[in-house]
């Protein structure tokens, strides 16, 4: 999804809501990075015009959303920073903000990824931004098409927060009668759920390219589930399994899973026998599908810590994220990816208490 | 989906599963109502080509397979019953094998569907079968359209199984290498899953029907899973959220909201105007479709309770199922789909202790 639009979309929602809620400042500053449209400056169409002519055309934007071309013009005097650029610039963007911004400052990201962390690891955004701009950060994920948001199609977001006196200023800022919130304080599960549904999407759609009919992507789409909930479970513990069931989980993740680009590059990939990046350069204009980046940062971590395949430890291991990483580096065929999971950890459960191997959640 | 493809194709699983595994016995009888095909009896059609030509046709059934036109023989000398009938026969089924079976049998039931219990309430299958025969019985749900299962494509499926010492057992006579077992011991909840997930389905269609866009059916999706929770909470305590996360929930789930009859004929019920029972005639060959009668049971049974809209009490009503029925029966009009559910009891949580209204499980 394109940044951009979104960034618009969430600006339309705020600006609406600081105009209802007596306990929010009017005025709402947003970044725009100044772009020349036909002679004349962007930031200065939006506040003309109120409407984003280039990235969210057709859609006002309420009065009191001013564009602002210097980050940290638009960011020095916010209470809330709400966080939507992609991740890759996320660490320049705190560079240029570290210092500049007041100390009581909040974060809300809606940036989905990860970041490669030093040690092979993994780096959520929002500890990136927290550590960076020694700020706390809440985050939000869901089934949001960002052209559907801004056309207020009815939808459900989910808030992670941690902070109780911060959750309902957020929901005030966010929730609309057609953008429903819940807020949970998993915030951490909520963010990794935004990152690791591209991964399952990438096998939805191999499925959908295989022509492997509806059995077949409802159970792969579960399996990539059980893989998410025990990802979250083994690096991420304390997280709920309740969290899953939130529009940043099951929902966003069929959204994806049904419609997502993630999805339709992935059965291109099948059908066509082309590249991921030929089919990046062909169906994205070039830009880079988030699915298979985010399976090479996963799979660089679970080959560190020997939970790649099941060879050493069975249950711990995470056959489908695997598998997805080896068909979009050409490792394996697609036609594999079925073999992949076929003997999966979770179907050698009898859960409760039968056999061993169920997740703590 | 047609019942009678369903017990050919789990025949040929178990068939299959008795010729590998040496603690189950070879011969596996299936009661097959008898009709004459081409002036030849189904049964003996059946058992000397090893195919059910009516109903499963091109599909081979393995020769331990034997089709019996009488169905106390064909159960006598079982020790393990799966029953796959339309749930409207399975009263007079049990009073036609009461006393004729084996006293140590049990039972599983892949029927999807309840029953209206005396008092307004509602009757699982499985606890009819129980009350009636005095055996135990499991159940089976998940996402397997039965045509797919019998071209043996890769998928899941849950058992639902109490006892500790059959579990093992039922898994054996039904996992292959492409139909893939997980048991659990939540029997309840495993088979609520399989009826109202067509309610769910309903509402699907309508949003389908009235081109509402993919975060709109995410949501809707999600936000009738929440009422299957709910419904299981309250009715079913001490059933296990994680259930829900097997193939019987979100894999059933999503399968049936975005590939089955249930969202189909919803969705034709929104464009054309027409009745379910005229849509039932034209679309299915006038075969009951089993959301719209699983909605005016559960809302029977809600409405005796209270907890059928916000009026009384709105943590505990279930408003999603009540908008489901209303528009089948065209008390309200399917584009008052959203208006029901925009200020749902899901919206006015901050989860976890911060307002009341959560879930228990």
């Amino acid at each position: 999804m394109n940044k951009k639009i979104r960034g618009s979309a969430i600006a339309k929602i705020v600006g609406n809501n600081a105009l209802r809620h007596d306990n929010i400042d009017e005025t709402v500053t947003m970044y725009v990075y100044e772009e020349i449209i036909d002679g004349k400056k962007l930031t200065e169409i939006i506040n003309e015009q109120h409407e984003n002519v280039k990235y969210l055309p057709g859609i006002k934007l309420p009065p009191n959303v001013v564009a602002v071309p210097d980050v940290v013009e638009a960011a020095k005097d916010a209470d809330i920073l709400v966080f939507v650029v992609p991740h890759q610039f996320i660490k320049t963007l705190c560079s240029t903000l570290l210092g500049k911004i007041k100390p009581t400052a909040t974060g809300l990201s809606l940036i989905k990824g990860f970041d490669v962390a030093e040690g092979g690891g993994i780096d959520l955004i929002s500890h990136i931004i927290t550590k960076h701009l020694r700020i706390e950060v809440s985050v939000l994920m869901g089934a949001n098409l960002a052209n559907e948001v801004a056309l207020e199609k009815f939808c459900e977001t989910t808030i992670g927060c941690k902070n109780k006196r911060i959750a309902p200023v957020l929901r005030d800022i966010i929730q609309t009668d057609y953008f429903r919130v819940v807020v949970v304080d998993d915030v951490d599960a909520v963010e990794v759920c935004g990152a690791l549904k591209n991964i399952v999407a990438c096998g939805a759609g191999f499925v959908d390219g295989l022509g492997l009919g509806d059995n077949t992507k409802a159970a792969v789409i579960r399996l990539g589930l059980m893989e998410m909930i025990k990802f979250v479970d083994v690096f991420y513990p304390g997280s709920k399994l309740s969290t899953f069931f939130e529009s940043c989980g099951v929902a966003d993740l069929i959204t994806t899973c049904y419609g997502g680009r993630n999805r339709r590059v992935s059965e291109a990939f099948v059908k066509t026998g082309k590249t991921i990046e030929e089919l990046e350069k062909e169906m994205l204009n070039g830009q880079k599908l988030q699915g298979p980046i985010t399976a090479a940062e996963v799979n660089h971590m679970l080959k560190n810590k020997s939970m790649e395949e099941s060879f050493l430890n069975f249950y711990s291991c995470f056959l489908y994220f695997t598998a997805v990483h080896r068909i979009c580096t050409r490792e394996i065929e697609p036609k594999e990816m079925i073999e992949c999971i076929r003997e999966h950890p979770e179907h050698m459960k009898v859960r409760n208490g039968f056999v061993p191997g169920r997740c703590s959640l």
